[in-house]
C-alpha cells in the first residue's frame, strides 16, 4: 500500500545561530513524502519551477517517489528563508516568494491514484480539496495538515475540508488559534466534532497528541540536547506517521494502529531536527531507526 | 516509611477567570504534605502566624501529618495572592507577604527524624540547608524543589545544596534559567553534572523528564481539558512522588521505582488543578486514583 501526498515543494534558505545553507530542499511534500517512504512507497504531487536543482529532483528519485504528479511550471520555485534564534522555538521569516505556487493547480497523475492513503502537507485548503476531488472513491485514510495562514485567511475552505477527512493534524498554538481556547486539551475535542473522526495536535519539543471520539494518546517528543535545525518536522512526523500507516496494510485503520504510526513519525521527525533538510532523514538506516525506536519505548516506560 | 515535608505554608487568595477563593490553605510544604500523606505518613516543618485558621490545621490532622515541626509564630501567616488569566498558564502575583516566613529557621522535630525521605518543598536554600543540617545521616533519599527566585538570589547557596541532595525538581523555565539555555534537555543534563543524582524537570501541561547519569525518563501530564486552578500542582506531583517512593519500603531507590513515582505524582498534581487548594485532593479516594492511573497508562500506551 501506498501513501499520496501534496503539498509545497520549496527551494529553502535556513539559517541557525550555528550554520546557514542556500538551496535547500524544502516544503511540506518534500519532506512528508521523503518520510513516507522510509515505511511505504510514496507518491508526490506538486509544482516547482525550471530553476529547480535537479539533485533534489534525483534524490526523491532515489527514494522510489513516484513523481508524475510534479509539475514542472515556466516560472520560479516557491522560496522560503528563515532564521532561528538560540531559542529553536524562535524563527524569522526572512523571505517568501510563492511564485509557482501561487497559481498551482495540484494533478494526481493516473499512476498515483491507487494510494491508499492521502496526506495533504500543508497546503492552501483550495489545493487539499482540489487533490480529494481528483482521487475521490480511493484512498481509505485521508489526512489534512494546515497552519495558522489558511485559519486566518481561508477558514471556510478549512472547515469545509474537515468533513472530507479521516485526521486533521495542525500545531498546538494553531489548534488554540482555530478554537479560540488557550487549553490544547478543549481546542482538540472541539476540533474533532467540527468533522474529521481524528485529530493530531503537534506540540513539538512536546509530543503530540491523538484524539478520537472515545480514545485518547499522548506521547513525548525524542528528547534532543542540540536541535540543529528543526525545519520541517512536523512534516517528517506527518509523513512517517502516513507511511507507516501504509505499510501496515490495512483497510482498517486501528486507533491502536494510529497510536504506533505516531511514535514512528515522532522518531522521524527527530532525525529532521538534527540536520538541515531532509539530510539525516535520507542518511536513516532501519537499524539507526529502530535503536531509536526502542530508545524512545524505553524512555516512555513505567510501571 | 515516611516522608519529611519542610517548606512554606501559606494562606492564599486565588482569583481564576471563573471563581475566586480567600485564605485558602497554601505554600509548598502543604501540597507537598497532602499529596505524600496519600501513600505514605508524614511530618511537616513549617511556620505559621496567629491568624492561621485552626481548619487548616485540623485538615494537615486529619490526614495523620505529623505537625511536631510547625512553629506558630507571633506575627502573620506568609500570604500569597494570585489571579490566572484566560490562559491557565499565565498568572499575575497580586500580592506577597512573608510575614513569618521571612525570619523563619526551621526546626525538625524529633519524633520526625526518622522519616527516610527528606523533601524539602519549594523555600529559600538557606532554610533547605537548614534541615538537611538536622536530619544528617537520617533520610535515605533527599528532594529538593526550588524557584527562579532562588535561583536569581541565592544562587550560591543553592548550588552547596545540589551537592547535599540526591534529586532536584524544578520547572522548565527555571532550569533552562539556571543553566542558561534554551534546551530543556541540554538543561536538565547539565543541572545534574552539578551534583544530584537526579533531575527532575517538570513542564506543567506537558510533562515532566527525570535526567539520570544513564538513564532518562519523560512522560506527559494528565490531560484535562479545563483547569480550575494550577496552584501548587507542581509541590503536589513532587510531594505525590516523595510519599509514593516511600510506600515502596526500599532503601534502594531504583530507577524504575522513580519512574513510577513520577506517573503517580503526575496524577495527583492533575486532580489538585481541578479544585481550589488542597480540595480534590482531600476528596481523593483510592479507587478515584486508580482509575485515573489506568486512564493514564492507557493514555500513553503504544506498540
Amino acid at each position: 500500500m501506498s501513501v499520496l501526498v501534496s503539498g509545497s515543494i520549496a527551494i529553502d534558505n535556513v539559517k541557525t545561530q550555528k550554520a546557514s545553507e542556500e538551496n535547500l530542499l524544502g516544503g511540506s511534500a518534500s519532506y512528508a513524502a521523503i518520510a513516507a517512504s522510509f515505511f511505504s512507497p510514496a507518491h508526490i504531487v506538486g509544482v516547482v519551477g525550471h530553476d529547480f536543482p535537479q539533485e533534489h529532483l534525483d534524490l526523491l528519485k532515489s527514494r522510489e517517489i513516484n513523481l508524475e504528479g510534479i509539475e514542472v511550471s515556466e516560472g520560479e520555485t516557491f522560496r522560503w528563508s528563515g532564521e532561528y534564534m538560540e531559542d529553536m522555538n524562535e524563527r524569522e521569516t526572512l523571505e517568501v516568494a510563492l511564485n509557482v505556487l501561487e497559481s498551482w493547480k495540484p494533478s494526481v497523475a493516473e499512476s498515483q491514484k491507487g494510494a491508499k492513503i492521502n496526506l495533504l502537507a500543508n497546503a492552501h485548503p483550495i489545493n487539499q480539496h482540489d487533490v480529494i476531488d481528483q482521487v475521490l472513491e480511493g484512498p481509505g485514510f485521508t489526512i489534512a495538515d494546515t497552519m495558522d495562514l489558511w485559519i486566518q485567511i481561508s477558514r471556510d475552505e478549512l472547515e469545509r475540508l474537515l468533513h472530507r477527512i479521516d485526521l486533521l493534524v495542525l500545531n498546538d498554538s494553531e489548534a488554540k488559534l482555530m478554537m479560540d481556547t488557550s487549553n490544547i486539551v478543549a481546542a482538540g475535542k472541539q476540533l474533532r466534532e467540527m468533522g474529521p473522526k481524528y485529530v493530531i495536535v503537534k506540540k513539538g519539543e512536546h509530543g503530540a497528541m491523538l484524539f478520537a471520539e472515545n480514545d485518547f494518546f499522548m506521547c513525548p517528543a525524542f528528547p534532543l540536547d542540540d536541535v540543529f535545525d528543526p525545519t520541517g518536522a512536523g512534516d517528517s512526523f506527518i509523513g512517517g506517521f502516513a507511511g507507516y500507516l501504509a505499510s501496515l496494510g490495512q483497510q482498517e485503520y486501528s486507533f491502536d494502529n494510529l497510536t504506533s504510526a505516531i511514535a514512528r513519525g515522532t522518531i522521524l521527525a527527530s532525525f529532521t531536527c538534527e540536520s538541515f533538510s531532509t539530510h539525516a532523514l535520507q542518511a536513516l538506516t532501519e537499524e539507526k531507526f529502530e535503536e531509536r525506536l526502542q530508545q524512545f519505548r524505553d524512555y516512555c516506560d513505567f510501571s
